[in-house]
């Protein structure tokens, strides 16, 4: 039998506990599911998220691996102390999720739809207010893994004009894809609405500055749902206040949450959403927590693993 | 030669002209197109809005048909001077931006998108906050023709649980699709987010009163791109007191322009966009025209059709 940390905030053990013993039974995995402080020596996996008890992987000898409830690792991925392969979650839930968020926000700067709310006086502005169609609105999507690629082809699927930019080269049906630091310039140049789906590694850190800002089409919107480090801040609302950047809608930030004098919050140009793009969900992320281990016993190649190297 | 009436407001000739005259050109059609005021009795076809200059089809006595460059013709199907055949305009650009207005707007109830915009005031409200998944959301679209069919399959694309309702049965993949008094009542207690997109007819009329809307899951949200006489305004605001309804975002109304003291205005729980949902775009609408008349010459049945007896 083996023995199967769970190593996330306790408030989630009620939600992860039935969904993993389910999921771990449906993959015919005889498996202890044990919370900390359960001996560090008997433990085979580590269901993980930086939330939870776990920062020091030493006393776990015997590990096989770390599963990480987050799509991102940036938390986890340079711990000294982890030498066990490190996956991580990528979840349909987590997935629909992030397609949501950002298709809706998209929307809502395309349709205008701030511009409606705040004008709720009286006057009938239909004169030049019908918005363009989608087809003659370019987006942008700068990360095309996982949650990026399905953000492109649904705003793609809406009928956007779509262009995704990825450190290697992808095709994706209905994305012009670009890669490479002349991918960067050309895409920027034409995001009408620029949306951030990186992970957080020292080479996206400050990926959006004072000089790729100054790239983008005047009054550019920007969604960010990738990480905080995406954006050196001081430049984003430098850029909003010179009126070069429109509007952005963040959700992440290099502390969060974010700090309550931080001048987003007050910015008349920002929307400030509390990191709640994208969640893990416990039914479907159980399954890829239970395939992995499955595929980890068997010798098979594991789901979803992270790349030291690279950071992701 | 053809002779075509161009009877819509005058503002909207400077980019119709060339789009009818290519479209003509394209569909092999040798037609003059006309302004008012030409002599009525040499005119073969009128391209028509009722914001036009035509009220009287009467001295119209050559016309072959009435082609509406609306999708609605509540204004025209009763009028007792117009003998000839109406058709009304089903114009992809038309579709595209209505699927868009409902889509985004869709996507604005369904992430709860006005409350993070009004709680920008640095308290970071992520518990509880995460958006359910479209999956998990019940959709309903009262009407399911041109329009409101592909509003019905794109939300379904996008994950969500939707619903639709029409006169006659319909089968759209991936909607469940009900008819009938009894449909509507299933539909209505379904309906988290409701959307009508229903013709302006003396059946539709009032479909959204006092009853129907205690029919809806408490605080569901309305969106009305359909017509204003769909729904007892009185009824609408009293329920929205006493949120029995959470919301309601309304693109058209009984008198357009919204009249400046109306209580949607004022009212927290209402947004008012002025009719922008949806516009006929002028290249696409005037390859339905030249069709039509194409159609119309060569003896076959013509696109679109109204059926007065039904209204629409
Ligand atoms: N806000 C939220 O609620 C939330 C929730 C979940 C995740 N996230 C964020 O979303 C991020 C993306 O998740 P994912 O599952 O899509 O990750 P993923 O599958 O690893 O995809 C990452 C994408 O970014 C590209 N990329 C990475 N470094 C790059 C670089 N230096 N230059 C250009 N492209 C680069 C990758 O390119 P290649 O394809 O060439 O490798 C890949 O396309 C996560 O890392 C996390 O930070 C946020
Ligand atoms: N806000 C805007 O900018 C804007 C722009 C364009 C159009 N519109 C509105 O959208 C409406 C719909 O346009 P469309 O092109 O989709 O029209 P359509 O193709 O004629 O479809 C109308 C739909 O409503 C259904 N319907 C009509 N009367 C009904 C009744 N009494 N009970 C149940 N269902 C009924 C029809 O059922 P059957 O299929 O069984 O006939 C059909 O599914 C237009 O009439 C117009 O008022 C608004």
């Amino acid at each position: 039998m083996l023995t199967v940390l769970f190593a996330d905030r306790i408030e989630n053990w009620p939600a992860y506990e039935p969904a993993l013993t389910t999921a771990l039974a449906e993959a015919g995995i005889d498996a202890k599911l044990v919370l900390p402080p359960a001996d560090p020596a008997t433990v085979d996996y580590i269901v993980y998220s930086p939330r939870g008890p776990v920062q020091d992987f030493t006393a776990y000898t015997r590990a096989k691996a770390v599963l990480n409830l987050w799509a991102g690792v940036e938390r986890v991925v340079g711990n000294p102390t982890l030498t066990q392969p490190l996956c991580r979650m990528v979840d349909e839930g987590l997935e629909r999720g992030m397609v949501e968020w950002v298709t809706g926000h998209a929307l809502r700067a395309h349709l205008n739809i701030d511009f409606f709310l705040s004008h709720q006086d009286g006057v009938w502005r239909q004169e030049g207010n019908v918005p363009p169609l989608a087809r003659d609105r370019s987006v942008v999507v700068l990360g095309l893994g996982a949650l990026g690629g399905a953000c492109a082809q649904t705003l793609a699927g809406l009928g956007f004009q779509v262009t995704g930019w990825s450190r290697t080269q992808k095709t994706l049906p209905g994305v012009t894809c670009l890669s490479g630091a002349e991918g960067l310039r050309a895409a920027l140049s034409r995001a009408e609405i620029l949306v951030t789906v990186l992970p957080n590694t020292p080479e996206t850190t400050d990926l959006l500055n004072t000089e790729t800002l100054a790239l983008l089409p005047k009054g550019a919107v920007i969604l960010n749902p990738g990480r905080g480090n995406l954006i050196d801040d001081d430049a984003l609302l430098a850029a909003l206040d010179a009126g070069q950047i429109g509007h952005a809608t963040l959700d992440v930030f290099r502390v969060e949450p974010l700090p309550p004098e931080h001048p987003y919050w007050a910015h008349p140009k920002v929307t400030v959403t509390p990191h709640i793009a994208a969640e893990t969900r416990p039914a479907s992320a159980a399954r890829v927590i239970a395939e992995n281990i499955r595929r980890f016993e068997a010798g098979e190649v594991p789901l979803h693993l992270v790349d030291r190297s690279r950071g992701y």
